[in-house]
């Protein structure tokens, strides 16, 4: 299905060379301020075309809001908000469709529906990720109403064999989106950004993996079996098209179990925010690793495709953990807290 | 909430030194083979008390099942099924119940539900597993009808430091099980039998992995978008007790991207099973990391706490990974697949 | 599926000549008074073998709490609770077994499930609704202490020809009980019992109406769209078994449309309580028609079916109510209702 | 929340004088021939204007397809479509909306969301149903590849005291769409419309009853516990803005209980179709009791409401049935039906 959550529930629609791509919000209260300009403003971030490290695609990406918000509030209805595909230009795709693609879903996807939608890859297509970005442009309204103390920050921590240091506790999305490579650590993210344009060049593409601190959460957020906040933010993680893992926790947790000699050890800081389910009050840190983008060779030095989607991939995986706080908050409002 | 699956759902029931722990499993479809005693030699599988690496508890665990089960066939009807708690002895936990457990949940849990539990830890526990694994059995006997070749074999893969080699394509539970450790590699095995018994004659603990093949699987099963079959395995896995981390694809990926001066490139065998949400038909392989457990020091040396949880997390993992099989088969039934 | 509702949950399992018969109540908030006793006392009003107007099956119907009740208050966690068949005494029912039962859905229920569960119709038995009422104890248990103004009454409003007259609002549910056949019209109730002992002498069965009024709600309870308060509740008594009608607003709606040379018209109280799906604080009338049951002739002389099922349908549709406003309640909480 | 279904799943969006109204259909299979016209068709059927009988408000609404078709067939992604409110007219309200409309959910609304939508009852009006119809419209497109017998026919069986006799067995849409009372019986049909013409120039209003047909069902479709087929067509009826009401089973039930001297009786055909919340193969009959539309008086004779909104309750009521049986069908589909 193409709904995500349960309260406060996003569902995507749309195909990437369709007539467009969108998403209605059911669950947002009545009452929160919400700008169309705040949606728009998140639909630039994860747009591509911004720097020479992403595709050169443009997509302008008009949002057009078609319910739910009246005067800059919501109305308590659904919110249904959609962006045309204006810049499909089917004849780019021409060359790699014909056949399957190689690395796309593409023979999966005709096995399981019995046709391949010809346009550009239909759902597993990354532009799919407009509606949740939507979605999540609502979801923080929201949470900035009702946890404003809650923050969410993303940033690119390895492309390839290239990793950044941990950033100050203070970082910033606006720090963040101060280099095209939305890796903090300047001098590290020039060699990321040089090690993109080199796999492009080459028609490569390259992996890595972003990193995602959540502060500011009450305690007792998510759910103590099914539904636990790390099972929540997991499954948020991995509905994102490339990525390959998720670890939360310390965020050096999986190499920590390798080092010769060591032995992990448990310390106040090492439940990363979550306990049995539940956030603990801590700032929580989530990494999630990123396969390389699967168009390559000739296809990707024609076409208009990423030869890294790390970049892009950061606002997409906050508006995904601000669908699971948003979700999380409504179910933890309906349930009253007394002994 | 407590209820996993949306077609095959199981809800679980029980606290940990209450009277019972148990399970509803509601959609099973009628007329599937299910004895008794494979439910029970499941739980068999899971309970503590099996060897010198595990909780000296000796949790008997005789299945008792109330509904949705006649001379050896499901009815269709919900299969509720529990398990007494005999072996509660509240005794051996008061040296650790008067204060909050270090590194338990339990002033989480206080300040969620305005009270702690006085019984072990109450839902958080991972006796609140049972009921999975009840939930496993069931989803076992329907794929053993309805998709024959599916497998499911999972098996401690690291121990702290200590990591083993890949074990050979045709491995099954029965290999694993034949060494306590749950792990194939005999001579690795042998040492993280060391490492377990060392750590908890110094009060400590070890993590380490899980790994997990799945195999036999049509192509087309999963979700494009939300529901992703690599997105509701995170989901599951994220759910277990002391999980960190879940990857999938090629097992050895996140420490790939490390390696200095490698890219790390995708391969026909990259994707790991899933492409574009959905199963390709190949195997899948998830790599699943679990912090050491929280119980330490004095109480870890009287109580009856496992120091490795790892050999006894392995039939929960499989349990839940054939829950979320179970239930996107009869998704994938739901539609018909016609062009 | 068996379960019913969304953040207040409830399964119900169980056939009724299995081994016993129970519900999971999953999503009541924790620390809400709950004794066995409510449970037992609301078992006891559905029971039969109450008079010589019911089966004169002795269930005796002791309730078995297996989790979510400590001390008095629920955990929060979930409610797990059951009854053993104690009386099942198949050969009572073995001369209607052989072959399907006229009037029973055995010919459909084979159809489905490709088989015919032996033991008494299963789970399409009235026996089913002894998981409902536990459940609609624990959901008066949470509006007792969230909306204490709440009251749900029901009665029996005729039997076949039979009508009572409206009963003065301030009937309690002690009034009702006060009469065998649940009728508060004390003289058309004696004409009821004389009506079905004359059915059951000779081996007939009686329909008719149980009425249910429903008081003290917050002004804004439901959804506007789906999931309206009428929907809900139409839903919720639509569920059981013998129901063939709902209708809400002035009581005697479906009447007034019919009579020559009327019309009916809108007034203050012909919304009945709710307006645009949700409720206005005004009470609701909710009428529910049932069918005859379907046994007859030899089978109801010698087997132990009610003549009328009615009286012992009023706590049924009571709980399934109460679940319809704990549900209600709880998404009400959930979204904040400020501008 | 604001979706219905859940297998084949709508969710509707739009307020009636904001830019929208539309729809989300997500789980209809891929492959189903489905023609944008056929939802045109549809719509056409529902909209005001089509006579002397109905609101002089001209709606053309043109449905956009924004998604989830592709060449006259469905793609199994999300179809969303919607309906630009082009007829909104402001003014024409203005006499009503600054005070909360007599009759209207207006003061119950603004209490539940703190707001009152100025723009004509928000998601409570009857334009809601424009997402209704393009859902019913896909589902139709469903059941006519997957259940090519099933049939659903429903008509104006009375107005105000004006009862239609039982039509004929074949009766279809076209003849019931011939008059514009949708009553098919024609004597009876042009009496209702002149009560209609004579209640409008009165400034008052009519309500009445519509009966559904289905017919053509496989024998097993529904739930046997909750989500009976009676409880899921009981719930789709009373989710409609002036219901007040639903029987099922032989059409004349709730009177034949009254008529004085009468014993109501089961027969081979009281069960309207229906046994043990499954269907048994029979045609199923339900009669849906509306209310009269709550505008009245000045507002009623200068505005552009619908003096009986029955003859346009029809097809939304004829959608919401589609709805539910494609979602249980797909339910059937899922579920492996043998021994």
């Amino acid at each position: 299905m193409n709904s995500f959550g349960r309260l406060f529930r996003l569902t995507t629609f749309g195909e990437s060379h369709g007539p467009a791509v969108g998403a209605v919000v059911d669950g947002c209260p009545a009452g929160v301020a919400l700008a169309g300009a705040a949606i728009q403003a998140a639909l630039d971030r994860r747009r591509p075309g911004q720097s020479a490290l992403t595709s050169a695609r443009r997509e302008t990406d008009q949002v057009e809001i078609l319910s739910g918000i009246y005067e800059g509030r919501t109305l308590g209805t659904p919110i249904a908000a959609f962006v045309r595909n204006r810049d499909a230009r089917p004849a780019d795709y021409d060359t790699v469709t014909p056949h399957d693609r190689p690395g796309h879903a593409d023979a999966v996807w005709r096995e399981r529906y019995k046709h391949r939608d010809p346009r550009g890859g239909g759902r597993t297509s990354g532009r799919e990720t407009v509606g949740r970005v939507i979605g999540g442009a609502v979801a923080e309204a929201l949470l900035a109403r009702e946890l404003p103390s809650a923050t969410i920050v993303g940033w690119v921590s390895s492309v390839g064999a290239i990793a950044a240091a941990e950033p100050p506790a203070a970082l910033r999305r606006a720090d963040v989106d101060r280099h095209p490579t939305r890796c903090p650590d300047e001098a590290v993210a020039d060699a990321m950004a040089a090690a993109i344009i080199d796999a492009k060049s080459r028609g490569d593409s390259l992996g890595g993996s972003v990193d995602l601190r959540i502060g500011g959460l009450p305690v007792g957020l998510g759910e103590p079996v099914f539904g636990k906040l790390k099972a929540r933010l997991a499954d948020a993680a991995a509905g994102v098209g490339t990525v390959s893992g998720v670890t939360w926790g310390p965020a050096n947790l999986p190499e920590a179990l390798r080092v010769p000699g060591s032995v992990f050890h448990r310390s106040a800081s090492s439940y990363g925010g979550i306990q049995g389910g539940l956030s603990n009050g801590e700032p929580i840190c989530l990494r999630v690793f990123l396969k390389p983008p699967a168009t390559l060779g000739e296809a990707a030095l024609s076409g208009r495709h990423d030869p890294c989607i790390l970049p892009r991939v950061v606002p997409v995986l906050e508006a995904m953990v601000s669908l699971v706080l948003a979700d999380l908050w409504l179910q933890w409002r309906a349930y009253p807290h007394q002994g």
